[in-house]
């Protein structure tokens, strides 16, 4: 048995089929001044045929497994846009009179090697996106190359030294059993496209696989068996079987309505960001859409979508739902998403920055065109608006004032819309728990943002590894600010939705019971699960568990909590 | 009149001197190899005699107007010891064959070229630097020369292109009536000082002043008159006079009780950052001090500094305090504050990231050398332990085991101290201000930090330009944290006090008097305004206002009360 890291959970057994490394095989020679131009016309048509293939890519992955996973290639695209990248390739051609592909390849030598140097799990992902992008580009500079290919007639496991989205992305998924890599990590392009995929993988093996070794593998340990024996081998063998069995179990349920044990039908919802999720969402019993988040619309092209675009989208999304309701989240850019057509300003700090509704309040007409789109879309299902870091009433306000005007601009024109399209906002902002009363006088319904709320009451940004321990959802100040929102909007008579990734962990389902919440709206792959433990589940049961949950004063108290049933030194 | 923008508050009026623009002379000429060294000694000499006069500035600064201030010599200092600028001097001395002050010249030159090409306030700022520094070296590479200087025998307006902090911090200030610049702006490292020292300082005027004549400035609006008339300068001179006399007013209030009409009696202490700073704030009247900041020990140093020299710093305090309490805060770095000797992660959001008690809670040794320190000095005076950024019950626990330690190891070497010595939260994370209950029952008293507490309440970076204007502490929420805060405290016969800006600003006072706060502590410069407001007070009055506060749902409304002592709409 070896021991490597746990990159995608699950269990794979089959026959390894070994990637070899690919080595670059390219001849160094000098060009004449007149065959210059070529070699121009040979790189320029190199990455135009690259940056189609990974568009090509990107659109798959986006259909299979949704839009997130397909932004992976948004990096590699990025690279062949690079100004610094290409002109370094171009003034080797130009300057020291080579080829082309020698010109790409000592760039994305050069560049791999100054990642590489580096540290950082962080540098070693950039470089292998280089090495990514520098192969595909190689590959059509070259002519075509052959890369040694997995049988094509039976399952396998891959094993390579190292492997990259795009190699991923190109192998057949319902041969692939499983992935075992000497490099990578819990937090590469490739964990995340195999989790999204489904497919089990350990990372950080090297050597001592052979073609043809029968391995098993265990994404959720990164324990790794070659050629087992006969026991190992049964074990794992019945592991695997009950995993796919549970999966069975739950695609049963895509119907089954989504109701406690003692009859509390609560909608399960689902995030996303695009007519793509959404079709997969569909799928998985989704019963709406909690949370349509409009970036992406903002992100595919080099200037500000126009209303007639927008309004096509949102009108595609009622249509798909039949009637079934749609939270259309209002633009949510700055943080860590950015356009590249307007220049926000550099920041120190640009999770507590200008982001969300600053924006939108600042660029009324962006703003204004976003809400006409959605406002003239509201005639072909049921929309709402919901408006994102909302922190005080007087946001509110502003964000209205411009609603006012597109209504009154659309009125003009002639265009139908519902005039009492509900407004909404996103509960993120800790100020806005903490006023939730006043708030709730002032819209609709609320949805719970818990990623942004948690990290803004412990004061702990969830993407900085250094203190990602300290990022804790099951905390006993986040617990009060839920109770708090919640109780603001059921006491006012609004609704509330959670919508934030607690909303798709099982083990959280007491808390939304106990507080009486009624949707929830998750990445799609967590409905199946949480309806499993809603069906089994009474509201009866929340509301005691959240009484016991109340009086814990530490965040390992609340987990033992909901692990065991009771509080530990709690009488039985 | 000519409109500027005001720096610095105030009214000076006397006659202009105008500093001429300085402008290098200095001839290129090639030096022989035999010269090398010779320039290379003369380039260190002058960095080191450069560095030498800069510690002495910021020393003097330090003790006149506060460590703080003294900071932006920090930024000076750092030049100098910047590798990339001085190898880009020592490279063209060395393969250019050009003597150290024209190296220096060309180097500053194309710096200062570069930022000031970024439209960018910060960035000129950083320019500005860079010219100080460049023009202090310079002076030294060649020897000496002659800046021109204002009359020795009368009191005088000084006007400049720009003026760096190093010729304002040789400008006497016993003369230095005020300051005219056109270039510079409000958070200008000049502005600063400006205010620091109470000259009053406009920037924004182009030309139009020559040397002898009159002219006021008033460096609250910006406004400036050249040889007015006499009916201005009679008017300026009376409200120049009121401003004195306000200053004496408030001069004579330092041994006056901190009490109010209704006779409260409410503690006023000082936030400091060095024993310089406490002498300050002992000749305004401080009654002891609410905020010891220890980081100035950790940034004078290149090195942890050893538990001895910590200790005499705590002591020297308790003596200058005379048994008025002390609460020393333990480290809190990380944030916008870090260390040259311990490399802390490069962060996307420093200020929700790795700081505060997350740091030492982490690195043990250096926290409990800390602890071993404070309890040494604690049996020369009334000293109290303040934890930073504390945001769970776990983490006090985790501080709580290191203190056991550091007692228990001094216990062992026979080392007096208070066993009992009281161990204090600060409260600016909303999860603490959240459980206040709760951490109320492990901690003897609360210290309220308001910058922070309103920076994380609204999701707003306060040094963020773009959204200052959101960076509100008169919010519903943070009024409703701050209740929380005090109530959970006086429930459970735990003492609160404010140590933010807020607590030093006299309109928040009745905040303070209406929840029952009766310590508070602030900068030095704050004191006798805050208690001038306060004997005029009534705690009565602080919780009428309170009531009508807490009803009130936007900032506006919030200002408008504290400002006319009613809501809008509401009956008088």
């Amino acid at each position: 048995m070896v021991k490597g890291g746990g990159g995608a959970v699950g269990i794979a057994i089959g026959k390894a089929f070994v990637l070899p490394d690919f080595e670059w095989d390219i001849s160094d020679y000098q060009i004449d001044v007149s065959d210059m131009a070529f070699e121009f016309e040979k790189l320029h048509e190199g990455v135009r045929v690259s940056k189609s293939e990974l568009q090509q890519i990107k659109q798959e992955i986006a259909e299979v497994l949704g839009v997130e996973e397909s932004n992976i290639f948004d990096a590699h695209l990025a690279i062949l846009e690079d100004p610094v990248f290409m002109n370094e390739v171009a003034g080797i051609i130009q300057r020291q009179y080579k080829a082309a592909e020698v010109a790409v390849k000592e760039v994305v030598d050069k560049f791999v090697g100054m990642f590489d140097l580096l540290d950082d799990e962080y540098m070693k992902e950039r470089a292998l996106d280089i090495k990514d992008v520098g192969t595909r580009l190689l590959k059509h500079l070259l002519g075509s190359f052959e890369e040694a290919k997995p049988p094509e007639d039976q399952p396998f496991v891959i094993v390579a030294k190292e492997l990259t989205p795009s190699q991923l992305a190109h192998l057949d998924p319902s041969r692939l059993l499983g992935i075992i890599t000497a490099s990578g990590g819990k937090t590469s392009h490739t964990a995340i496209m195999a989790r999204a995929m489904g497919i089990p993988f350990v990372f950080g093996i090297e050597g001592g696989i052979q073609t043809g070794d029968l391995v098993i593998l265990d994404g959720a340990t990164g324990d790794v068996y070659v050629n087992p024996d006969e026991e190992v081998d049964a074990d794992y063998q019945e592991r695997r079987r009950q995993l796919l069995q549970n999966r069975e179990r739950l695609n049963s349920l895509v119907d089954v309505p989504a109701v406690t044990k003692d009859g509390i039908a609560i909608s399960l919802s689902a995030n996303i960001a695009s007519i793509q999720e959404l079709e997969q969402a569909l799928k998985h019993g989704a019963k709406g859409v909690g949370l349509f988040r409009t970036e992406m619309l903002y992100m595919d092209g080099h200037t500000w979508p126009k209303e007639d675009e927008q309004f096509e989208v949102y009108r595609s999304a009622c249509e798909l739902l039949q009637g079934k309701p749609l939270i259309i989240r209002t633009l949510d850019i700055g943080g860590d998403k950015q356009l590249d057509y307007i220049s926000l300003p550099e920041e120190e700090n640009p999770v507590l920055g200008y982001r969300g509704i600053r924006i939108s309040i600042d660029r009324r007409d962006m703003f204004k065109t976003q809400l006409k789109a959605i406002l003239r879309a509201s005639v072909f299902g049921s929309i709402k608006i919901l408006l994102p870091m909302i922190s005080s009433v007087e946001e509110v306000h502003k964000a209205r004032e411009v609603l006012e005007l597109a209504k009154r601009e659309l009125r003009e024109a002639g265009r139908p819309f519902q005039e009492l399209i509900p407004v909404g906002i996103m509960i993120e902002v800790p100020a806005a728990a903490t006023i939730a009363d006043m708030l709730a006088q002032e819209v609709q319904f609320f949805s719970i943002g818990t990623n942004d709320l948690v990290q803004y009451v412990l004061a702990v940004d969830r993407m900085n590894e250094k203190i990602s321990h300290l990022y804790e959802p099951y905390h006993p100040a986040v617990l009060r600010m839920l109770k708090l929102t919640v109780e603001a909007a059921q006491r006012h008579g609004i609704s509330v939705s959670v919508c934030g990734e607690l909303a798709g962990d099982a083990d959280a389902l007491p808390i939304w019971l106990g507080l009486g919440v009624r949707e929830l709206s998750m990445a799609f792959h967590s409905l199946l699960n949480v309806k499993e433990r809603l069906i089994g589940s009474t509201e009866e049961g929340g509301k005691r568990m959240m009484e016991e949950l109340l009086k814990c004063r530490t965040s390992a108290e609340m987990k033992e909590l909901l692990h065991d049933g009771r509080r530990p030194g709690q009488a039985g």
